[in-house]
């Protein structure tokens, strides 16, 4: 077997070990049979994994002499959906799943999450297995229990708390991923730098193309993204402080996300993450919490790697301040009326500012839509 | 204020009190403001309680200046659904209420499994209330934070584990319950002697018409069957063992409701449970765990206070024993082959018995189905 990075969340009973490296597909048969050699499982996976990775996965749980079956759903962000919850929910109990057995949540942050909201639910609660496929997946969504699906009022507004029991992140699956998926991915790399993580910022802005290549770079970039976020979610599983700091650029981009339906021709989470990682640091700029240049270096990285920064390039536009407000008070982080965003003080600088007027970020919203007029005119 | 009786469910930092007496319902604004004072409240509810007893809850509410929405749902057991699931959750959501706010479960079992559910995912998880309108929800459903919907593989199938915050009980709302459901709920009272508390039995046996009546002898028999809950829940809140027992008759019982197609005008859950605790005596007195008088004495109470006891009193019968073993096998409580039954020794001598032999199971149901063809014909 190789010898994987491995990464441990530290969450007492619920602690589990993510394994990061290539050529972990072909091994998870023997992985998951050494974790619980009896169990039988069920992999929730949507069609374009399956067409690419599926037999290698399934070969290799073959190999090991485990059962499993297969459900496989549309890809996209609008399987995140009541109605394929249910579906995955029916599909999984068809395949008789026990308490003890696994739900294996093969594919990107979508399947990661409405897998893994399946598992948390289904006989009120089953192990499950991250397998991430997406850069995103790998970094992001795969660590740290987040589970759920979208409502229309918002996304994620339904979900559960639900650890996995293991993550095992094979980084040359990505070689499959399109590259604007792998550059949405890389937004959320680009936000561990930015949270709290000055030089891995420095570092990425030297060696992020290293990182699109594959091979060492790559496995490092995420390796340190899932050290990260595995402390981060250690100290606050819950989200009652610090975990918060995850959002950064997620208030604005799940806004932006809401407005263009949830299209990925559109807009992928990725890119909405990115393009509100630079409007929480320019609204920074604006309140004179950081630096005037900050808004424009990150903007300046973001871009070189690809990545839209502003408003103005998501195709379709994206409604008006007020449209804009409404899905941003809609989103999880509200309190009182008083609004929550992750805000910084300067490069990996960020924190949580938790009585931000709505005046002041419609004004700020209203300004933005008026320069993007502009370009677009 | 009135002085109920209290009984506390210890559960560490989730613990709470079930409050158990006349004239509750007027005083909810003032106990629910003394827990939460700025608290928002969304009621969760079914179109009959709705009708009784919803302008008394509200105008409390009012009283004690809580701000407050409703969402009704149709009653009974197909509102436990993946459709009305999703309804209730985009309902709630359309409220605005946020983490800190409270979901009300007003009704029966029907609505605190899916108003509790509906609380347990929104946001990842909000404060709520039980304020159970149904014998059989306020001496078991509303205790112990089991929710949840049902898949058509089966009841209670996709749920969470959710405490409520406070319980409300309040015994003179039953008044206006359909002699048919207190009924059906006083199968669960009568559990709790069978489970593990002989004398109680004994007393239900000399008081049950007395505890139908209402005041004294009906607030006892609710602080015991839920003092019973709350204590095996402490000892035991995610099932991983003793609490099994409360699902006494509920294997047989599960089984009965799903091949009536969980059509309350053939078949309520409190009238399978009592069908199915007969057949637990008497498939324990058939494997020799308990005398052959045990079962006869049992369903002669049960019949005494009303209850159907036999198969054959379901109306439009319930197929085969295979459609049955089907339905037992696909229910929860299964391992590895073997099934899971609450038996017997003697009465309130009820334990788990982990490996029943299916093909005992199905021996008996054949032979049980056989008599009741006679009976029928
Ligand atoms: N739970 C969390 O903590 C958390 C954190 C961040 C994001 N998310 C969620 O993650 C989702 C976004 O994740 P995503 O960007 O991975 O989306 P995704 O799952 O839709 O994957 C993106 C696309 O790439 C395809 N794909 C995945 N792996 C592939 C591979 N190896 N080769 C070829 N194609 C592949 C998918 O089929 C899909 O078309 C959003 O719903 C977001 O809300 C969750
Ligand atoms: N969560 C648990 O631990 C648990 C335990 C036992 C049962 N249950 C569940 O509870 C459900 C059964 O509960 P139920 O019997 O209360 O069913 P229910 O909620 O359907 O109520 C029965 C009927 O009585 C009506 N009703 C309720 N209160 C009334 C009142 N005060 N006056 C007049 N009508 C009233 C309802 O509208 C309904 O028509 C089942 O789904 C069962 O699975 C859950």
């Amino acid at each position: 077997m190789s010898t994987p990075i491995t990464v441990p969340v530290v969450l007492g009973a619920r602690s589990y070990e993510i394994l990061i490296g290539p050529g972990l597909l072909p091994e998870a048969g023997a992985r998951i049979a050494a974790l619980a050699p009896q169990a039988r499982l069920a992999i929730v996976t949507d069609e374009n994994v399956a067409a690419l990775h599926l037999a290698t996965l399934t070969a290799s749980l073959d190999k090991a002499g485990l059962a499993h079956q297969t459900i496989v759903v549309k890809p996209g962000e609008a399987s995140k959906s009541y109605a394929t919850f249910a579906e995955v929910c029916d599909g999984l109990l068809a395949t008789r799943v026990e308490r003890g057995d696994f739900v294996i949540a093969f594919g990107g942050g979508v399947i990661g999450d409405l897998a893994g909201f399946a598992a948390a639910v289904i006989r009120r609660g089953m192990r499950f297995i991250q397998i991430p496929t997406s850069l995103l997946a790998q970094v992001d969504s795969s660590v740290g229990g987040k589970t759920g699906i979208n409502s229309r009022h918002g996304k994620n507004l339904v979900g559960a708390f639900h650890q996995p029991s293991l993550v095992l992140a094979d980084t040359s699956v990505l070689d499959t991923l399109s590259k604007r998926e792998f550059r949405a991915g890389y937004a959320e790399v680009a936000k561990y730098g930015l949270i709290n993580d000055a030089p891995f910022f420095l570092w990425l802005e030297r060696n992020w193309r290293d990182v699109m290549a594959g091979g060492k770079a790559r496995e490092e970039a995420i390796a340190v993204s899932c050290r990260s976020k595995a402390g981060i979610v250690a100290r606050d599983e819950t989200e009652t402080g610090e975990r918060a700091l995850l959002n950064l650029g997620h208030t604005f981009g799940h806004a932006l996300e809401a407005l263009t339906g949830y299209n990925s021709k559109r807009l992928v989470h990725g890119e909405g993450v990115s393009i509100g990682m630079v409007l929480a640091h320019e609204f920074s700029a604006r309140l004179g919490l950081c630096s005037q240049e900050m808004p424009s270096r990150v903007a300046g990285h973001l871009a070189e790697a690809g990545l839209p920064t502003r408003i103005d390039q998501v195709p379709g536009g994206v409604g008006t301040a007020a449209e804009l407000m409404n899905a941003i008070t809609q989103d999880k982080k509200v309190k009182r009326g008083k609004l929550t965003f992750i805000l910084t003080r300067g490069l990996g600088e960020s924190f949580i500012a938790n009585d931000v007027d709505p005046a002041a970020v419609t004004g700020f919203l209203e300004e933005k839509l008026a320069d993007a007029q502009k370009v677009g005119a």
